[in-house]
């Protein structure tokens, strides 16, 4: 593996992950750099994108790269990720030579490969972003993996600190909320392992259930001994919102129905109270909102708390921008 | 709605208009520069494109731009267009966020939306293209919408222009042509609201039941008093052809049989006969031929007139590139 | 026809193709320069793509070009390719306009269209690149047609060439190998009519009835004529192996099952045995390993020789990006 590789914030030291943070935060005082000129980006998706498909474009382009960008199963081969397998059904590429070439053509190679969301253990895995991380010889950035999204986690920090000053000690919530679907863990399992790493005091609200992979917590309480901050858990939707200066919303589905959706539908039917509201959030005080994006309006979060005066929502969709820079100039730039 | 948006070209005060004109005529004569240097224009599709999407690159490349494009549907999430809905369905994202991440990530964004062709009055309030120039803080650019292709018409102007010097008192026909679909009616709308702006003597051929929408006839009208032109109709396929100096072919789908498309096929089963061909533009003053393409060729018009030394689709579709690039220019330059 | 079109190698005398491959060869030893500064290359594609669409943008992209990648179908409109016929179907543009409208966008226009694979007299027409080449004035580029891939074919002599340091009078075998679907010929084609053009001794091994089209082998053998080299078949599988140098392993149908695929699975339930393992290898001269990809892992070829040190799959792969700038020179640079 590439030691330049991106696949999750967690494998950078601390020291490491607190110098990205503070270049992502440069970057987005400064206008466009030439630092990456002639350096080419090539991104694969798997799974569909907008922000982080525009975001890593823009972001190449501002630092004077190109990119790149394929979608998987239409523009490329079907492909085989298993090792040592005849290849006599319907994949034509296996990952190796797929990361091999296209090491070949670009300096880092970019992979969105969502969870096939059946068998947990098989997830954590990361059968694909693991495979193209071995077998690629250029750094490979996670663009949203089976578990990971630390391009958004170290956006969200980033988001979570511009709001502050700095986000030490500040009151911070990760509330699930409702969702028609069973959602991939990716998103907020990066979230608490960077805001954990801001030294805040993290409180994570979810019902019985829906609790996320302890693996996540322990390194996250781990992160939040480090920096001086804290990690608590709670079923009280309400406990959630007191007090709070910053929540974040986002449905998952927990670690207690992993590939049972129809299961998870049937004991969910009862929690669609769980949104994010004017009204829920007057327990906070004055919390700024903050969601990754795509957000069902209405179901996840109310018209009015996302059209509201604290919605930072569209400012994190920005700071995708500058997170990737810092991501792209670590993985490319000389040295 | 960011004022320097491009929905349609009527929205703009005639001389506003003209100066376009001239500003695409302009860059069709001169070469490459940098105006938009450093500028990022998002194209998202949501239907089939090839000279629109290619020529949009071209007047952005050829101005020192940057061009990111989205296949909607296959790149990005289902969106929702209605305001205050309970997003239980199938769309992930809203419209709001859409527009609010792009206008984050491109100076401009341009998007192709096609009619419903259901309701006349819903496609008529452009609920799309609408939506977006609502909640997007960059300009929109409309890459054809529900009833409107404003570059195209901006391309067909040009056109004529320089087909005559200057296409004002000439007789221009737009007729009406067989196709076995009933087609949108957004190329014929936006060819009539530009021509009738030059102050061209125009005819519009189409058989009964076949009529544009009356507001876009009105507007018309209002267009050639401004400009010393004239506006009439027939449905008399030959008096199309008589005397005509420029014929614009095009299929569309009337206001009359709108969202009845099984009987409009059975209307139309007699108007075949409908097609631009060697023998018809006899009739006509040595006529030039138009059409926006796709073209169906011996339906539409017949391989002898779209081959033969009077046709100017390849100009117009060259012509694109300029109009876009006056487009692009009004849009993103610096005052 | 635009002069400057690369359908295939073997329209191009012997002297220029020599000369491509020098340029190619010198490409590969030098890094990016601005020969094609402004210059726009537009690549349509009907098929699949991973290696041809990444090599071209990375080829023109270092010559200082700009590349407008389309999916056909996906991005753009159902095309029809014969002439004369009313387009009363599904197909809503005749190639005539798609390739003259591209023409005036584009500086140059690739295309990739594999077989329909019913017909082998209709592929051998190839009717959806000569109609593109027939209709484009400008220079049209083969990303793989229906019977030939010959800037794959560029690559491969480059690799053959840079292993041996000159490959004349090595001993080189193509070797069909089993694959659970009857592929095209393409790739074998372009591989016997340029490496019989470097004056190797090639061997063309395959099982009685996946013979290779009798045209192709002909100007094989008046290559082979031309540069001291020569060609022979064997259908004796050790045969193939014994003293070669280097060995290209291919899967493809052959003439005798043409348009026929149950036939052929059926006919070829034995051949499983045709694979490139270790074993098969050890009768060779500690041969160079050679395939175009992509490659069914443990049916056409073992992992071990992928993987094993005399593998040149990454190093073709790599080559086909100074082939490609070759032929982008040849097509686009000023004289």
């Amino acid at each position: 593996m590439n030691p330049r590789s991106f696949l999750d914030t967690q494998s950078l030291p601390l020291g490491e992950f607190q110098e990205l943070l503070a270049l992502a935060d440069a970057r987005s005082r400064d206008g466009a750099r030439d630092a990456l000129r002639g350096r080419i980006l090539v991104l694969l998706f798997f799974n569909p994108s907008l922000r982080t498909r525009v975001s890593f474009e823009v972001a190449m382009h501002r630092l004077g790269g190109k990119t790149i960008a394929l979608t998987g199963g239409a523009d490329t081969w079907k492909m085989e990720f298993r090792d040592g397998v005849e290849m006599l059904g319907d994949a034509a590429e296996h990952v190796r030579e797929a990361a091999g070439v296209l090491s070949e053509y670009g300096d880092a190679l970019g992979v969105r490969c969502f969870p096939e969301m059946k068998d947990l253990a098989e997830d954590r895995r990361e059968p694909v972003l693991g495979a193209f991380a071995r077998h690629a010889h250029v750094p490979v950035l996670n663009l949203e993996s089976a578990t990971r999204h630390p391009c958004q986690g170290l956006a969200d920090a980033l988001t979570l600190n511009q709001a502050f000053g700095h986000a030490r000690g500040h009151r911070v919530t990760l509330t699930w909320a409702y969702h028609p679907r069973a959602l991939p863990m990716a998103v907020p399992n990066s979230f608490v392992l960077t805001a954990s790493r801001l030294g805040v005091e993290l409180t994570i609200a979810h019902p019985e259930g829906w609790e996320l992979d302890p693996s996540v917590l322990e390194a996250a309480r781990a992160n939040a001994d480090a920096t001086g901050g804290a990690v608590r858990l709670t079923h009280d939707r309400d406990e959630g919102a007191r007090g709070a200066e910053a929540v974040y919303a986002k449905s998952w589905g927990g670690v207690a129905y992993y590939g049972r959706p129809d299961d998870e539908t049937r004991a969910k039917a009862g929690l669609r109270p769980w949104i994010v509201d004017e009204d829920w959030l007057r327990r906070s005080d004055d919390a700024w909102f903050l969601h990754c994006l795509p957000v069902r309006r209405n179901v996840v979060a109310s018209d009015a708390v996302l059209d509201g005066p604290r919605s930072l929502v569209r400012k994190q969709a920005r700071n995708r921008v500058y997170a990737q820079e810092a991501v792209l100039l670590r993985a490319l730039a000389s040295a």
